[in-house]
């Protein structure tokens, strides 16, 4: 049965042929001797080189378990104790959803994608320029990805760059998410002190304290390393008032290779990796039991201008290299992956994505990052991308689901019977049998005979992905805030999203 | 240094962070005991279910080595003399280009770009329609994948479907390739007669049979299976005559999983590669010491519509599962990837195509065809999609070459180098002598900032690939076929192309 347009559209439908957290682990861009090179670097680093400028938390419970302070005044890790906590560090956690189908269990090499962001400027549907993004598009990211079967959680896509107040944002920002999605949220904050109350106001949405520390539905973490090698204090103190999430605590760290981080593609994986572990460390040194989820990052800069390029092959190899380095250490992982340079959703982002993408994930990556959305090396973000991502990430997934090899799906059998009977597979039993659950179906991408796609206009996936964007986000309101809570929220904490834009006839779409 | 768009696009340097024939493998889709019983289901099915239809010479012979017929009247293959024919069947390979830079090594899993397509339409630069490819379409392709670095040989991208006449069709093929490039060119041809009197031309191009014979820079080959399992007679004929070119024969299959092939994936891998050893087989029961290139190239139906769809990610998938196949045999391998559904180089385009292409890549495939240029699941070519695709296939290269590590790149002494000093990378001296040779930079692609890309009128990949395959076409006009030959050529055979149409002034261009 062929499927116009506007049924592919529409279609929602979840797929059976992939699904959240499958393993991935199939590419290993270093070889064993490798992994262990790169592991013995780290050590060194992490023993020898050392972390600069540890928040006297930190440092007072690091010198206590037996780390010590080198000639340099620098915070060092001895490789026993590195190793030990490598060892006793949670190596699996559930992120909750609020509804439990969206629960994620990261760990191991299961593969989800979902987070980051942080652009702070959107392209509109059909646009060729920039704007500052805003409190509304952090919503309506909130709204598009609840309804994209896979992106399994959310971040903060885009800045509310219109709030000054820095308080202010990151509250809003974690209102919009709730608002928006029922997907689990990764929260960021500007400042420590911005994390009781917005936990204060998560309480509420979840109808108490209780409930949500049953099931925290939101974490929270950040980048407490300033490359190379050195403590941020205000990411610092953010991760550990993080612990109070009583959820894993994400921490990134993104070194530049050839500004903040080595050119050569080996050492900036080593100071990624050895940047992620001191992130992880201060978080344990603080509290063990804390499960950390790793973000090696390692950057890479285009050379000849020494600006970031988040699409290069460079960027998509190390990223992966990164991968395997925490799972090398079993740990809970994330890299940035999808972060085109291009500033549209042309072909160049599309294969930029697509190379990043599939390389982390076929590594094992538990959250493939920056997947979803971002253009312009994470300057911008997309709407129209999102949902072309959303394609690209169900092909991805299929690709890291495999092939299942047994006797009956090596089809001798059916071979066989076809090669002595019809000649073709079209009728067998087992072509409709496999229909749903072994092929997975792109809501847009376009599979129309040449002559069909001409006679409906020669569209490009921009085009249907923008008329997809328009159709979801004029339609999907969902009330995920009880009105009457989201009456005392309003009163109690500078809210600032407008709730006429929270109905269908909201005039943005 | 930040060169302008003009600049990059004039830019023609070949990078040294990348080359043709670095080894992939580090990705592979299957376990080992999927790989045995792969192995295992294909011995099973060449022994007892077997080829149909073998053409006398091959029957003949088969029959005379161990080879029988079973009571379905099909040309069964015993295990031990498959193994045996695996086992003794030439592992490597060379493909020479007419300037021997070009030269190409299959075999391992040296990893090259190039071949493929026998697309029959045309989209033309900013068009957004089809219209029927002719001959001078194919000069172009020859002429530009002359210029692009990472396209490492010709094949026939487009047929000429202006010229009715078959033999003319192919001879004109084998003209127009050799007059737009030097790179090794693999022919096609509808029968076998046209084997002799192509090769006769090729003589006189290369200055006399000897010459040819020396460094064939031209091979041949078919698709001689017409699944399921069972040998086509023209296909099957030319692949035979085409042992006269002293080049290893190409044997590509392409059984089409739902229709086919099994719909099972793990079936469409088994028959596949099944139906590619026959070929291989076909080839050495009449002479054992002709190199074969396999080409199982597992195609994957929409079960909803029954069409091809090159650009899912099952297609990457299986492509990616029958290149670790090949390996795993030690065999030089082609598969199809890069054979997107989307109809213009659009960002479905660029995701479809980097997913198969890197995976097919990664997993060590020889000879990823159908890599460049091609859109619309094999129905059109691009030219604009070629040069675009040349950025992509660096790209991918770069993440085959993968991470060098050693004492050096661990850049141990570097960090703490710069942790005690600068601060940063930038100025360090690792950093300057790796800028060519660890980061490769591609052509078109965009890394400006928001700012600039949109101060240049905001283009995208399209339009930049449509200007640098304009400023291709309209200068690169090679004489590679000495004028006194060439029209010594066009006396005896029915070449059509128009000379007007080889000097720089073509109105076409």
């Amino acid at each position: 049965m062929r499927r116009g347009r506007k049924n592919r559209q529409e279609n929602t439908r979840k797929t059976s042929a992939v699904k959240p957290g499958m393993p991935g682990g199939r590419y290993r861009p270093l070889t064993q001797p490798d992994e262990q090179q790169v592991h013995r670097t780290i050590l060194d680093v992490l023993e020898n080189i050392g972390m600069g400028d540890p928040i006297p938390i930190v440092k007072e419970q690091a010198l206590e378990r037996g780390c010590f302070i080198n000639e340099h005044g620098r915070l060092c890790f001895p490789r026993a104790f590195v190793e030990d906590s490598i060892a006793n560090a949670p190596r699996n956690a559930r992120l909750f959803g609020r509804d439990p189908k969206h629960d994620i269990d990261v760990g191991d090499n299961r593969v989800h994608n979902y987070g980051g962001g942080e652009a702070v400027n959107m392209l509109d549907v059909g646009a060729s320029s920039y704007r500052p993004s805003t409190l509304d598009d952090l919503y309506d990211t909130a709204r598009l990805v609840d309804r994209m079967d896979n992106i399994h959680a959310l971040a903060r896509l885009v800045v509310p760059t219109e709030i000054q107040d820095q308080f202010a944002c990151d509250i809003n920002s974690a209102y919009v998410s709730a608002a928006g999605t029922l997907k689990h949220t990764q929260l960021t904050f500007a400042d420590a002190s911005h994390v009781q109350p917005t936990l204060e106001m998560l309480y509420m949405i979840a109808g108490g304290k209780e409930k949500f520390h049953e099931r925290p539905f939101c974490n929270s973490g950040g980048c407490p390393v300033i490359s190379p090698l050195r403590y941020g204090q205000d990411n610092s103190e953010v991760c550990v008032e993080s612990i109070k999430f009583g959820a894993p605590i994400w921490v990134t760290v993104a070194p530049q290779a050839g500004a903040t981080a080595p050119a050569a593609l080996a050492g900036a994986v080593v100071q990624s990796v050895a940047e992620a572990l001191a992130g992880m460390l201060m978080v344990h040194v603080v509290d063990p039991g804390t499960p950390v989820v790793l973000g090696p990052w390692p950057f890479v800069s285009d050379l000849r201008t020494g600006s970031f390029t988040g699409g290069s092959g460079e960027e998509a190899l190390v990223s992966a290299a990164a991968v395997q380095m925490i799972n090398y250490y079993g740990l809970p992982s994330s890299v940035g992956a999808g972060m085109t340079d291009s500033k549209l959703p042309d072909c160049q982002a599309g294969y930029e994505k697509a190379l990043a993408i599939a390389l982390a994930a076929q590594a094992g990556c538990n959250d493939v990052s920056e997947c979803s959305g971002m253009l312009g090396s994470l300057m911008a973000l997309s709407l129209e991308s999102m949902v072309i991502d959303n394609d690209l990430l169900g092909a991805v997934l299929r690709t890291v689901r495999g092939i299942e090899v047994n006797e009956e799906t090596l089809s001798y059998k059916v071979m066989e019977q076809v090669v002595h009977g019809e000649g073709h597979y079209l009728r067998a039993q087992q072509t409709l049998d496999l229909m749903r659950t072994e092929y997975e179906y792109p809501a847009l991408a376009d599979r129309l005979a040449p002559g069909e796609w001409e006679a409906a206009g020669s569209p490009d996936i921009r085009q249907q992905a923008g008329e997809r964007v328009k159709s979801i986000l004029s339609s999907h309101y969902p009330e995920y805030i009880d009105p009457a809570i989201d009456a005392k929220i309003r009163e109690r904490f500078p809210i600032l999203l407008n709730p006429d834009n929270m109905h269908p006839g909201n005039s943005r779409w």
